[in-house]
């Protein structure tokens, strides 16, 4: 059983600040998912690619992954090499590094590399990451906006599309560490279609098959759900007013709890265990 | 019609930091309310009672306040004092300046100044506060918790009980600046019957007949609802677990919107002006 829930395809997301001399928890739920396998550590969002690669090799390697590679990239033409598709080959993990999100959607959005990542994900590996790394995730991508105060309609929130390894959700990261919010909440405004994921510092959110997550992690994972919000102002002209956003639907979820993207539902760890012992039962 | 309206009763809770230098909204609002009347201005919250005081003197009478006094409370001894309940007399407005709570509630509780403080307000008068200010005005106040972080189940979130002019909410202050959500969640789950009121900074709720409140200033005011709630993890003796909570109704509120604490209602601004306005015509 533990076998087969490996070589299903998995999102680690994290929330920036993972835990690297402790317990590291979740760093050890990356390393368990690649096994015996190749994880590849792709530092594009950095520019500081070598203090990077360097930590998360030693990381990896001391949590038993033995082939370890680097994907380290820097143009759209190093996305495009062939040496950067050879990285990639016969990888049954890849894990993103922080940074800023954009240096990896404008530098491999539309090539070989991101193909083979796709591919990867869909043959059931592993693809995780951390901050910038974990924003990239989804469709439309959280790339900017403030943190500590209220949404201002005004205020220049910068959407980009991401990687889109996962349809309907957006995610932000260093959520409640940086008071982000007014920023989801803006964003998920915008089209409640999708579902806001906040997720803190040393925390992730596992998904398996493209629809259900696991948190796992220190602190919690905020849910804004906007499919039942009434009413905002944001198409209001006044550039200087502060964001009206009435009957949105907020979930705060720590480790183990469960929740589902497709019915929109969370599920206490509790519940959740006691399912799955029902349905190994039958 | 102006005139009748500033002798209804009100409470003016302000989320801290309000604007002193440039079009002073708030403060204008508590001046406008006190009018031609007398004014008090209560510095007991803090360890800087001269230093406030002559700020808000200035600033009130440059408002147009003539009647400005000062209320400056050390102990239990100042609070029952005859020179202190004198103060109070005849005034219109009490003002409560930033500072720590606590030392509001335990040098005012059960004493004549706060009796006094009681009538001034039934009998049509404004109280208004800031910061800690704000924080006493209900029964159950916000003393302390860490901001910045989803709740911790054993993080030590102090309440305390507050003066109590107004019943079935918890207002937190400075809220989205210090990034509050997850404290006032916390509050909010232990009994869902109180309604969390998170104010951001230079921003103020002003409550009508005890029930329904106009948000005013540059921020935004987040409601939290926590009567849908279907479940949270609060009673878990794990204390080092983050809080869970599931399906809390979350409202930001800006400038002019209301919201209507009994039926637990937001309005946007302009369906409250058209309402007035229909009122009006009748």
């Amino acid at each position: 059983m533990p076998e087969m829930k490996r070589s299903e395809r998995a999102l680690i997301i994290i929330g920036g600040h993972e835990d690297k001399e402790d317990k590291k928890l979740i760093l050890r739920a990356v390393a368990e998912r690649v096994g015996s396998g190749k994880l590849v550590v792709a530092t594009v969002a950095s520019q500081q690619q070598e203090e990077l690669w360097t930590e998360y090799e030693r990381l990896f390697r001391g949590l038993g992954v033995r082939h370890v590679y680097k994907l380290s990239v820097d143009s759209r033409e190093d996305a495009k090499s062939e040496a950067s598709v050879r990285v990639l080959e016969g990888a049954n993990g890849v894990f993103f590094t922080g940074g800023d999100q954009v240096r990896i959607t404008s530098q491999l959005g539309c090539s070989p590399v991101c193909q083979r990542i796709q591919e990867i994900y869909e043959s059931g590996g592993v693809i995780a990451g951390t901050s910038a790394g974990a924003s990239v995730m989804s469709e439309t991508m959280m790339v900017s906006g403030n943190g500590d105060e209220t949404h201002r309609l005004g205020a220049g929130l910068q959407l980009a599309p991401g990687l889109g390894l996962i349809r309907g959700i957006i995610v932000d990261q260093h959520f409640a560490e940086r008071g982000r919010l007014g920023r989801l909440v803006a964003a998920v405004a915008q089209n409640p279609r999708i579902i806001g994921i906040g997720i803190d510092e040393n925390t992730a959110v596992i998904v398996e098959r493209d629809q259900k997550f696991t948190v796992l992690g220190e602190g919690g994972v905020t849910i804004v759900d906007g499919g039942s919000m009434t009413y905002s102002n944001l198409t209001d002209e006044e550039t200087d007013r502060a964001l009206s956003v009435f009957d949105v639907k907020l979930h705060i979820l720590s480790q183990g709890d469960v929740y589902d993207c497709q019915s929109r539902r969370p599920k206490p760890e509790a519940a959740e265990v006691i399912e799955e012992e029902l349905m190994g039962a039958t």
